[in-house]
């Protein structure tokens, strides 16, 4: 799949110019330059000859097939000449001319042209408005970036062409290599989404990296990068996170970026590493590259100065690591290998006077140790310390294990030296600990995010025929919202346990439905013109006898006459007044990248005030809704304070799985809310007192 | 103050060697090299000549003063050694020599015998244990470092020596320039705190970063920083954060870390930025150091690419700060100057193919608006950059303004060039863009704490005679702890309201305090021997009439005397009962570094279970206990939801206040809890309903 672009056996370039200086020159002088072995055809009705290659006037004129071709003609030629593309064959093309769907409504339509054309032929397209497509193993450099980065296990993915120049200029200095390098553009084709499936089979790489600035198709995103993501690891970087900056996105390509929180729940739910900063993207992508992955988060350090140990110690353990208890083996050899002033507790330091070889079988001791899961080396350049002999026996250290080791070398002008040997030979190093040791803490929680159990959603066939009858009905009668007794029809189809309640249309009625449910009970006016119910005194409770009952009924349906003189009055609903318990809320809105956003928060203040609530994207695990509930600031209140028995825990998950379900079973649902849904106590179940429902109109 | 030890006419090196690697030969060639021009005295007994240089046996044998002696002999010399420096009336002595106070309890003592000799002849010690001295503009490199570092704005003390010769080797690599470095060593006797007053007034230094692992006198600490950083910006990296972390500082040099929370708010209250980690340490040092200080938080982007200015934009809103809204004449002037394509919003993009005089415009106009306070320039190498032109640009630009500019220059292999030159010309650039914005974000947090109010505290000389004499009586009672009745003289005494109430020894002295203090009442077992009350049965509420209250005194009276027949029962508490409000913990313990740690938080689970707390060391400002009320994630609950009142903030201020005065002005204070303060609604103050207070024993 889309082996076209990587592995092409031929490449014409469509715009190709004999002036250095040009993209069209750049794109020719970078495949060839970067060693390209197949045929180059370069494209131009004005030219004879580039860079000592025959040039063609039109990719008609190519006596062979062409396997890519790369378009850098200004953006009015770009139609016609993608259209000769397609009656030459030719299955790729990347585009990197601009002025399309980033140039405001004229762009988009020439955009959607070219869609047609590459749809009509049987074409896949690359851009347009990006840099183009790098392959260090092919080798192929098909972009206009300067120079050939280092061949390397990484494949990067960047909605931004400018940020990918960056990226590839950092890499030109030799501290990361790529397999693939793709500056996706517009995104009219191929898309991240495409790229993962592609990049998941690539030999050449261990872990893929993207930048995002948003995923139109989030749902499918979720899809995909679950099962990639259990193969190999992808870090992404997503901007427009904040408000200003979400406009500065839509000012630049266009694109919609979804809310915040739908993403952080999307790209956690598919498994994907998030960075922070760039810099974090480059830590963890070294990390992920070129070390095994860490099997636990006990953490080993051998330092020759406190100091830094200590600041690794302390980013280790914000990020939820372990520093390794070590064994009583590791422990005893240190001791009597190392100097008596040394530690050989962990972190283990063997002194600012240690040599290479004290370094080495210190680390050797303690990577032995079957308590330690990585290993972080950290050296600080004092008086005595042998950098280079130091950075070759970590590299001897780190070489064919199976646990990883990340190196500090804190310093620059006299560790550079020793950095470079430890990047030559695959250790990553870091010029501070904590950020050796955030990447750590990286590996480690992508580690466990694997161990998931698979998830494969299933549809609640036999809860969705009463469902579907029942929004027919309400839409039939010209409404898309659903409240009370009608909502309860819905969350019944999906299992969740409602209050007993029936509706009275006379005063008798009601007193005798009270007496079957029992007492005592609450009132409800029942109208659907009356949305807020209480506000026009139209709800009573705990009555606890038939006059009671009788007082309430005429009271209410008084009033609402009085109040609401055009509102169609049922009667009163008579409902089980349900027992204490805590309340929770749960919501979901439909976010227009990822679909359906399930909130969870415990009812009240928690969610209104100090806005404790957890997200995911529906359809979720078992397991995901499970981290859900965990994940609130206020869990502890559900696990019981103050002698309260625990919340039913299981009866919380069920009931986020049931709203998964309801929500990807339903896709015109747009919003709901059950507020509240009653926990009672371990083993007692919920119960949803009330919901509102919208539907698509 | 401490002149002599970075502004010496003489430096003696006890322990000067002839042998290239020794320390005492390093510390003789750095004084040399780093071009030192006073006289440089090596003392070694059984030498003649070092490096060009005459040997003297003893510091005795000199002929002329010596104002530095550097001392590199073993550790059972130095005491000699530090005497002859005595006698020979040195006044400034840096001990490089380890095994003291680090290396266990022999160390301890040798170092108390440095610390006496020191006394007794006034001398200053820095060390031992430390890596040395280095002043770049006497020039003085009076240490076993590599390299003399260049000279820059910075001042920078370490109590790691091993992280200094990182630092010193980062700088030699030109990224950064100091004034003044020192290594502290065991802080025998200059402290951070000396170094603090000595460098508030050094002319070369703009900017001092601290590497701390413990503060020992950290009130005295807080005071002093206080005034400095009034002057001049302090940044510190704390290390012995998490547990392990502290565990390793103990292990590391003997010095008590105290907790994380008083770090946290005696750093804050002395004004000193903290940084999280040593990149933002250099990152922060860069930005206070090379440019001028942020008047305002609205930062202008001026970019060659959308996406890093999108992850700019993220990063400044992150940190608080606001993109600037350019003003009509600046977006004007930029649309008219600027290709159609280019953005005139902020961020400024100037598109992909800017040359360095189109950055350069843009920069000027962005930078004259009055609507910006600071400027990010960001540029990724793309195929038409001016890489070189550009920075040269950029520094033209920020020449001599009032307005900090820092550069993003992303890349390495081809930005460098650029970043060189930035470098030489004072504008810190940073490889990604989230890092400047961090950067950007701590001035103006600096700039802000600035301009705080100054604040001396003053004790409360009216209230400390009742107190005084209570606490005695206690004492003279054989007691530690205090609460109840006793506990509200206290807080009377320092203004604090509480419930009326009067110690009834019999029925009928109870029914007419009742009948004063007006029903409903509350009774309470009055005992010395009894803490927990409503264990015992001993508490009854809302008694409403004189029948009541003769039931409730009996029967409290008779569980006393039944379950704890050994407690002396003084009688029944009558109480008046507090109307409703919202109840509030206000809770002091002492740090052992920091002193008395005040905390606040909203009673009940907001404390107990979500560990909603905020915390100040006392004494404290108004402004400090206003921001600690507002810190608390709960504080929208005291403003008033769901159309409640607010509560009484002024009140609970002060609270905080008189809490602040009564644990200052008593140090014998332990412990103490408020709990609860009743908080009325907004002009009605509060009320503290029960304080437990412990005394030193």
């Amino acid at each position: 799949m889309l082996d076209s672009f990587f592995k092409p056996r031929s490449v014409a370039v469509i715009g190709a110019s004999q002036t250095p200086g040009k993209l069209g020159y750049s794109v020719v002088y970078n495949l060839k330059e970067g060693g390209y072995q197949g045929d180059i055809y370069p494209i131009n009705p004005k030219a004879d000859e580039i860079l000592g290659l025959t040039v063609y006037a039109s990719v008609l004129d190519v006596p062979g097939p062409i396997d890519l071709a790369v378009v850098v003609i200004p953006y009015q030629f770009v139609p016609g000449a993608l259209e000769e593309c397609g009656q030459k064959g030719v299955p790729a093309v990347v585009i990197i001319t601009a002025g399309f769907r980033e140039a405001g409504r004229d762009g988009v339509e020439r955009e959607n042209e070219l869609i047609a054309i590459a749809d009509r032929y049987n074409i896949r397209l690359i851009g347009p408005n990006c840099l183009g497509v790098i392959d260090t193993s092919t080798p192929l450099n098909a972009s206009f970036a300067t120079g050939m980065p280092p061949a390397g296990p990484i494949d990067f993915m960047s909605q931004s062409g400018a940020l990918g120049t960056a990226v590839l200029d950092i890499a030109l200095a030799g501290r990361i290599g790529f397999s693939k390098f793709v500056s996706l553009g517009n995104k009219a084709d191929v898309s991240e989404i495409d790229l993962l499936e592609a990049w998941a089979e690539d030999p050449n790489s261990r872990v893929i990296l993207m930048y995002i600035e948003g995923l139109p198709d989030g749902q499918r995103f979720i899809e995909v990068a679950r099962e990639i993501t259990r193969k190999k690891p992808v870090i992404a970087i997503k901007s427009g996170v904040t408000q200003s900056g979400s406009r500065a996105v839509s000012s630049h390509t266009g694109s919609l970026a979804g809310s915040e929180a739908a993403y952080q729940a999307g790209l956690r739910q598919g498994g994907v590493i998030r960075a922070t900063t760039m810099e974090e993207l480059f830590d963890f992508a070294l990390a992920f590259g070129y070390q095994p992955l860490i099997k636990g988060n006990r953490v080993g350090i051998v330092t020759n100065a406190g100091g830094p140990g200590i600041l690794a110690t302390d980013a280790l353990e914000r990020a939820g690591m372990e520093i390794a208890h070590l064994g009583r083996e590791a422990v005893d050899a240190l001791v009597a290998y190392l100097p008596s002033a040394a530690s050989a507790a962990n972190p283990v330091d063997v002194l600012g006077d240690a040599k290479a070889d004290r370094y080495k079988e210190a680390m050797r001791l303690v990577l032995a140790d079957p308590n330690v899961d990585g290993l972080l080396v950290i050296l600080t350049p004092q008086a005595m310390t042998e950098i280079e002999e130091t950075a070759t026996a970590v590299a001897e250290i780190a070489q064919g294990g199976e646990k990883p080791v990340l190196a500090c070398f804190m310093g620059e002008a006299r560790v550079e030296a020793g950095a470079q040997i430890l990047r030559e030979q695959g250790v990553p190093t870091y010029m501070f600990p904590e950020r050796a040791a955030a990447s750590l803490a990286a590996m480690d929680s992508y580690r466990r995010e694997r161990e998931r159990p698979l998830f494969s959603p299933e549809p609640c066939t036999e809860c969705i025929p009463a469902v579907r009858e029942l929004f027919d009905q309400v839409r039939a009668d010209g409404r898309v919202t659903i409240g009370d007794a009608e909502a309860w029809g819905v969350l019944k189809a999906y299992g969740f346990t409602v209050p007993e309640s029936r509706l009275a249309t006379s005063v008798d009625e009601a007193v005798s439905i009270a007496e079957e449910i029992g007492y005592p009970v609450v009132l409800k006016i029942a109208s659907p013109d009356i949305l807020h119910k209480t506000d026009v005194g139209g709800v009573r409770i705990n009555l606890r006898s038939a006059t009671d009952v009788r007082d309430a009924f005429d009271l209410i349906v008084y009033r609402a006459e009085k109040y609401m003189p055009d509102a169609r009055i049922w009667g009163c609903q008579v409902q089980q007044m349900v027992p204490g318990g805590r309340e929770i809320l749960l919501g979901m809105s439909r976010d227009p990248q990822f679909g359906p956003l399930v909130a969870f928060g415990l009812g009240g203040i928690y969610v209104e005030v100090l806005k404790d609530v957890a997200f995911r994207i529906a359809p979720f695990s078992r397991q995901e809704a499970d981290e859900m509930i965990r994940e609130i600031r206020s869990y502890r209140l559900l696990e019981g304070v103050r002698g309260e028995p625990p919340a039913d825990h299981e009866a919380m998950v069920d009931a986020l799985m049931r709203i998964s379900r309801l929500v990807t079973d339903f896709p015109e649902i747009v919003e709901l809310d059950i507020n509240p849904l009653m926990v009672f106590e371990n083993g007692n179940g919920t119960m949803a007192i009330d919901m509102r429902l919208v539907l698509a109109s």
